[in-house]
């Protein structure tokens, strides 16, 4: 940690299932990797899944991980959380996972990531997606979810996106 | 308010945007008056556009009415709101609406409504829709929302969904 | 329930320990009948003890009972509450017990009605005192919590406090 | 940050008042740089006054500090805080500072600080005090709050209080 304090860098959100496949937590580690290469924070709800594969990528990358979790044991953490923070609030978590983000990257999805999908586009915070929900009213494909065509593509589009916000 | 207990009949949670059209706003009432004539207790948001056409046809079925807001004033919720419950979380009460809710009905739907269908359906409770979010996944649809043809058949279908499941 | 919507009626948070003597009982009760019978809300945690005193006082008396249960279970709530709004945010709800309120009673107390008290004052809600805690600092007793002499007093201190204010 | 991870250190909560006297952000700052040479993290809640002045002395002896605060902006964090997570549940993020300390130490105290202690106190936390409420009932001290000399001795209890709870 330089004397540039941490909470001044961007900071991206990482989500996805818990449970996921090999090929999702594949890149998640290299979203992971991208985003502690970059400098930024990688924020994400701190279990393991998707959001373990991510903290490993960061943190081998010399990254800084925060993990919100969503019971009230700072054990309950995946071991590349550097910043474990037991919220409590169940799912609740989720919101203060979108805002504590300039951006968010989404890899794969169940319903989890779905609500923090919608909760961060609700809060206008840019969303990117590799392979996640797609989103569609009346037909329509909902703009909402940049879809990337890799975790380094993702990590491009989501530090870009962020700047243009902060 | 007989001798029977508000909270041992189903709670029926009917979500959808504030800025809602014309006919979202007469189907959300359609709900309402469902719910309301149905004895079971209605619960929503609080705010304007589908939540308050959902609590007039409650309220005017005789119905129950909750109001989760996300500010922190009374004041704050619509004039059908019968109890209303100022929680301060912002959209972290979408979380409570779920919580609160046997089954959930969603009529139209932004951001803030998908969050709320991706939180039930995370929780565990079924979600009825008319006219809201189409989700996909791998380009296959998920079937967690289960699409109703009119307001009637949503609320018959969410109470037969909540029941099973109480 | 009349026409007269319950959220204009005042609310009136009771408060006070799951574990209670039979004494803190016999307040508790007295104050629910007396919120009750004046026509006011009683908003309480939704749990046993002074909570389930209050609100069995206030049902008989023909009031508004509504629970904010710290689990994510309806059940959990004691049989006098007629509408119980699981939050799952554990003590994290003793913040929305303090934001529904317009005046809060506290009978006995253990530390999680302190944080109740506290918070109240922090929000600027009148607190008054049945047997609760004393709060000094720096030898001087603070002035935030009305002591009441009985139940009657209390209510009749919290309605005319919760007036001014509103 | 050397290999050890950050969640693996003892996290020692700093909590007071945002409007703090001269004498209690020297304290502050004496705590802060305990916590900070302990290598422990100190976690607050991110704003000024007993915050800001904990969190200097911790960033100055080489500390991690967390702040957790009650808006949605990032911004509103003090200069000292490493990871801000804004937290958008105003005084419910008093919740989570004490969730996310193994040991608090309270400096002088406001309504907020006492709703933090009781938290604390109801979340099984040990509390030491410096110059901070005095909890009374029924005309007898609580023992909840141990009360120190000066900031070194503050951060030793906790230190050796959090230990005992590991």
């Amino acid at each position: 940690m330089s004397g540039v304090l941490a909470r001044r860098r961007p900071h991206v959100a990482v989500i996805g299932p818990h449970q996921a496949t090999a090929e999702e937590r594949d890149q998640a580690r290299l979203v992971g990797a991208a985003v502690g290469t970059a400098g930024a924070v990688l924020v994400c709800g701190g279990l393991g899944g998707v959001m373990a594969a991510a903290c490993a990528g960061a943190h081998h990358a010399g990254g800084l991980t925060v993990g919100l979790l969503p019971g009230t044991d700072r054990a309950e953490a995946n071991e590349h959380v550097e910043v474990a923070i037991p919220t409590g609030l169940g799912e609740g978590r989720n919101v203060l996972v979108v805002r504590s983000a300039d951006a968010v990257v989404a890899v794969g999805g169940g319903y989890g990531t779905l609500s923090e999908v919608a909760l961060a586009l609700r809060a206008g915070r840019p969303v990117v997606g590799l392979g996640t929900w797609e989103l569609r009213r009346g037909g329509q494909l909902d703009p909402g979810v940049v879809v990337a065509a890799d975790p380094t593509e993702a990590v491009a589009l989501a530090l870009a996106l962020a700047d243009r916000r902060r």
